[in-house]
């Protein structure tokens, strides 16, 4: 149906194209319109199985997912793999083998293993989505946070060309921040990646990112500054400082956001840590896009849903 | 569309008017036939979105909520919170802002803390229903048993004006026995709460009932006998006796419960300890109620949903 | 609607006679057709509530009977035991009179203790699906199980008429086991049961089992081969070899495997234990047909709901 949407996984952006990302972002903006209806529910996915098999708790992208195929009238299954088969040791492929042999049409997986989707997507006929893989990837992530920077910023060519773009906080271990980098970097924009030296390595500068350890290089002149979430049991381990000290050094304070030029967008991707990554009074504020970042979200995912599901083609190839 | 019910939000029932609650319990009553039909669904609440937001476990409760939902036909969302962010930190104000975000149509409550739903109803866009916060109130377990109480004893003026009603048990600590006291004072009933000295101080006379710590004076001439849920869990604790005590004192054993008028209601909103707040014999008896109560508590669930789904406006002052 | 099908309940195997086994299979041949669709979804449950009871943890068996209902377009309630009332002492018969107070239409109950869905039977007016009950039956696994065999090796008669059927592993526990033989037996199959002695005593012989402690008898000219999936948790007690030996033992290596006829259907209810009771080259060769099961269990368990649906009358005779 959709010319330029092939494929039949969203396995990572790293593989996506510019033209497909817009893709995905043009189809949200239109199913945005159906959560702001009084009936907030179109008949696309009817009849349509999609289970939720989250292998790692995260109970915020597991609801979004839930209520995109809701709203699209798919039926929902939610496998806590907490309480499953694979406690008992059944591998993942089985557990996928026999959700397939339940005609699923789409397996949405979260995994602390990076590449788990991938591995999936070798044999799945199902469509797999990647709803967060290890350190690696969180797709529909990185995608909701180029819509929502691209329905505020948008330049004349409808893409984010030259737009100076600053992700601060734990970037080695964080797939958000993978995401974010390759679906910036293909609309266009400018990535600057910053935090203490143990967690924002110099090859990043491979995928194409400025990389800086000052926080001051990170706020001046940026067009969005994303503050990610600092995974506070980390704290203690050989490459984190104490949560204290991440939040003095690299936290968003009121001092620190008077250098951010006036209409500079604040994101981060929730659940906020209040007083670490960012005051409260700045999370709540006028720059800040974080609730719209959860809205977007769900839009996002109602068009991952939707496009994948215009293709039907089980040839290998086509993933 | 309905004149006399205007407010956005179901937190307590200590604010409604007696016309406020008969509005509920009549819309409730064309509910309860929906339950009895072949086809057991009505398209009130198409494409809205419900959440059950419940911080503190109560498998009972959510389901009857989810049931009046999915009756409804509206989409729900089960909101583990045990698995979920709030255990991260994140704030219950975080939480419900992002539900928002997601256009939840409905946040229904269950907390630990007593206010809770209050302060949710200070900020939120979506609708809050109280389904139990701390010690405080649960308002749709008062509105179901008022509606028990009316369906079988109501007076020619549709009210329960004189009706001579007991509550037994652990006051102090419970939000059923606080939210009946409201509505059953609002509709004219005369209220005696029973039970240990230490369960039952005397303030609650502030509340308009009468207080007393002899079973008896709490048995003889009642119209209604509500015998509240004994938490096992707080045995041992300086305030309340041990269980077998409290049987002892102030269960309804059958010879008891030769004191009753024959045609005296028997009351618990469960699940019960058999044995210990009532007999067997008695629980399952004809004077028994119990089970209409949990019938009824459906009926009552879709009769909030439906009211405050048809009050649109967001000013604060409509609450 | 159904002349043959009469009962209320489906509760175990050992009561059903061939003809109606041979009903319940013909409606699955229906519905199998169903998961195949575009919209995988009928309207033959509208409007119903279903009600998975699950007191004993089983996500395979629950998203079976969870998608066979919602593809009837009921509404589903899970009802996690391990949180309810049911820990805060309250009994199962509290619990199921509870949900039929909510109207529920069917009770879906996994239980530990043998007989438990027919102690609920006695009182019931929903419909109880017995999906799994102690070391006693589990007969949609039985059902499935005939079906999956029928498809591939039906003989002229319909039924499975002097056909070979070998069931290997730990009988003495299994209730796929007993469902199986119930099935096969009346249906016209001759039904080897194999194992360690202590795991297939003889008494087995009564229920029409050939019995025998040799692989090879068990293997050797089987038109179907049933490997039960071992308990590891059982590893170590008195009953039980070691998951080591028993694989020696009793396991399909692919030595073995020769052994089989070519045609020999391969059979496992799971999750499989790759390497223990099959190799995984088996388990996913040409012979197995383990998917199919599973296949075939969501058609087996639509029709179910399907015929039971169809009888109203609640006179507890026609259980």
């Amino acid at each position: 149906m959709n010319k330029i949407w092939t494929r039949r996984h969203l396995l990572d952006l790293q593989s996506l194209s510019a033209e497909e990302i817009v893709t995905v972002l043009d189809a949200a903006r239109e199913f945005k319109g159906v959560g702001q209806r009084d009936i907030k529910k179109v008949p696309a996915l009817r009849g349509k199985t999609v289970v939720n098999l989250f292998v790692e708790n995260s109970t915020r992208t597991r609801i979004s997912f839930e209520l995109a195929a809701l709203r699209l009238s798919a039926d929902v299954i939610n496998f806590d793999a907490n309480v499953s088969s694979l406690k008992k040791g059944e591998t993942l492929k089985d557990t996928v083998r026999n959700l397939e042999a339940l005609n699923a049409d789409f397996i949405i997986l979260r995994h602390s293993a990076s590449g788990a989707p991938h591995f999936l997507a070798r044999f799945a006929r199902s469509h797999v989505i990647n709803a967060g893989d290890g350190s690696h990837e969180h797709p529909s992530q990185g995608l909701l946070d180029v819509f929502t920077i691209r329905e505020r910023k948008a330049r004349p060519d409808g893409l984010l060309t030259g737009l100076r773009v600053s992700i601060i906080g734990d970037i080695l271990f964080s797939r958000v921040a993978r995401s974010d980098i390759w679906a910036l970097n293909r609309l266009g924009a400018h990535v600057t990646v910053c935090g203490p030296r143990t967690l924002v390595p110099a090859h990043f500068e491979r995928m194409g990112c400025h990389v800086t350890h000052r926080i001051d290089e990170a706020l001046d002149g940026a067009d969005v500054v994303n503050f990610l979430r600092i995974q506070q049991e980390r704290q203690g381990c050989t490459m984190f400082p104490s949560v204290g000290e991440f939040a003095t050094l690299f936290g968003l304070t009121l001092p620190r956001a008077k250098q951010l030029k006036p209409d500079c967008l604040i994101m981060h991707p929730g659940p906020i840590n209040r007083g670490v990554e960012l005051e409260s009074e700045l999370a709540d504020g006028t720059q800040s896009v974080i609730l719209e970042q959860v809205s977007n979200g769900l839009a996002v995912r109602m068009a991952i849903l939707y496009l994948l599901n215009g293709v039907t083609s089980t040839d290998p190839a086509d993933r």
